[in-house]
């Protein structure tokens, strides 16, 4: 395996991502069924800098080469390599129902038609707020999680600067909730969701700008039993969706619902934010369901660090982009975190590209 | 919601086992679906002693009753309190075509086919170890979930203090890991394991009496890519089943799974089996799938303290224990964890109750 190491610890010098040896064999397992360089990405579950790099350096090794197609494939010398090492194809039984969430989108079929008739008008995803919507199916299923978990019914709750989503539209629309507050930095989100409120007589629902890099106000703090989020993959931002998100929740026993990926941040970043939440927060985690979100395409990805940095210029032309679905929830001693950040590496910093 | 927090803080000082009020709301919300007791531990995630006791609290506050069918019911000023606080039936979305676990079973028939009849001559579940097997749908979709994980082909696999599930023979029988090493202290399961592997030709396998209390030898430690476990809740299971686990494993970017319920364990020990993990093993947590494993009844139920502190005889009808599936990765820095340890409170203390 020598080989694998020597790669990843070049990669990792180069891009300062972190990585260890099983990150290089996953991507050629991930080689083995596809030539796709995003659903390569998708399958190795890397960060794109990461990703693209080794790519290049199994090229320069001979291990890789780029064909006209700009397809990714193995040299004969990748091949032998593959043998020697008994690398073998991704395999993937992911259940075609659920699509893996383990909760179906279509068991409140009602719901999910009128979400998707009301997002068909939905404003544009756009790249100053690292924007990139999931697919109604995953928006749907976020709801039926929530109410599977007792975390719906006669709740207040909060969505907080993910509603590109359109998260808290649907968890309004089932008119399930007691209360309903819709928070984000997107004024085209937030007319949005209030004149369909308006429209429908969603009287327990609001919808309010907010940039989460300021503190809450007293009557935000304390105030919900679940908040849902989906934070850039940045510390900072963890800190402000995520430690703000604790901050709404009124006592012991409440629950916090948030994405967060591995196609923009390390596994070893994602570490460092399960340290924050048990040691210095006090939540217990109870859920991660890995590849939850699925995120469509985003019209600026070929703006994005991500295409440019890409061993291929093709685009991609399927969902390469998920994220793992975790659920936390707060127990005695649990830690309100409301303090002011500044701007700074809040969107994108050495591990994330697509913004 | 005071009258919950009030039930919640006596169960607390009676059963030593830690709740908090929505606990309690979470088991009038089953309540409000069911009256079996069994399903009602089920679906409020609680320990057995908890649920136990908040339901003769409830009982003596007059909320609840127990009817001649042993079923739990609302007395009319349960009816008021439930419409009083909002609380709702419980929900339950779960995906019918793979039961929650996001990788259906019947992804690879041939597999499913072969252990089920295989199985059906399985040793006895006994009550010396805990034992308690999960369904064999169960099993299969351990196996196809380490598959979809890259953690099945080439890789050198333990199998630890779990063989009840037959987890070790189910991954020798798909004959794509390298080395498959099956350990448990029941000799019984041990033989059974050797005849198969014998009969199938399947040499790159093999079972071995085992007893975790004890320190591996050198020959076990860091030999492993994988390992698969399920411990009792108690600390010192954990660790010698899950700190050994880790201590099996070659390097960084290998992987652990292993069960953890919350019907023998309260969330709050699970926060402190998280902190373990993270703080101490220094591993990082891929993956928590609530409900992945279903538990078979066994034999022995009538003589568990769960069935004698029950309130009511009935017992259970169908499934109604399961535990999350976890998954963890090695980074580097990971501690292997291999000290010997004292038999005493193994199996079982004040949260478990179905050994």
């Amino acid at each position: 395996m020598k080989i694998l190491q020597k790669v990843a610890k070049e990669v990792q010098e180069a891009t300062k991502v972190r990585l260890h040896g099983r990150n290089v064999e996953r991507l050629l397992s991930a080689v083995l069924v596809t030539g796709d360089f995003w659903k390569i990405v998708d399958l190795s579950d890397l960060p794109v800098p990461a990703a693209s790099e080794i790519v290049k350096r199994l090229v320069s090794e001979g291990i890789l080469f780029i064909d006209d197609q700009e397809n990714i494939r193995l040299t004969q010398k990748g091949v032998d390599l593959v043998n020697e090492l008994g690398i073998s194809p991704a395999q993937d039984y992911t259940c075609g129902a659920c699509e893996g969430r383990g909760y179906p989108f279509y068991a409140d079929k009602e719901l999910y038609r009128t979400f998707v008739e009301l997002a068909k008008d939905r404003p544009k995803a756009i790249r100053d707020y690292d924007q990139g919507s999931v697919t109604p199916e995953t928006t749907v299923s976020r709801v039926l999680f929530l109410d599977s978990r007792g975390d719906l019914r006669g709740k207040d709750i909060i969505v907080m600067g993910a509603e590109d989503d359109l998260t808290g539209l649907a968890v309004a629309l089932t008119r399930k909730a007691r209360r309903v507050l819709v928070i984000d930095i997107d004024k085209r989100l937030i007319d949005f969701d209030n004149r369909i409120f308006k429209e429908l007589g969603i009287d327990n629902a609001e919808a309010m700008v907010w940039d989460l890099r300021n503190p809450f106000p007293d009557d935000i703090l304390g105030q919900f039993e679940v908040f849902i989020t989906d934070p850039p993959e940045t510390f900072a931002a963890f800190r402000a969706f995520i430690g703000r998100g604790i901050a709404t929740l009124k006592e012991e026993g409440c629950a916090g619902y948030f994405g967060l990926t591995l196609r923009d941040s390390s596994i070893f970043r994602w570490k460092e934010f399960q340290e924050i939440l048990i040691n210095e927060y006090c939540v217990v985690i109870t859920d991660i369901v890995q590849d939850f979100n699925h995120y469509m395409n985003w019209d600026y990805h070929p703006e994005t660090r991500a295409a440019q940095i890409a061993p291929v210029k093709k685009n991609p032309t399927d969902i390469w982009y998920r994220s793992a679905w975790y659920r936390i929830e707060t127990l005695p001693g649990f830690k309100r975190w409301n303090d002011p950040i500044s701007d700074e590496v809040f969107y994108l910093d050495e591990e994330g590209s697509t913004t």
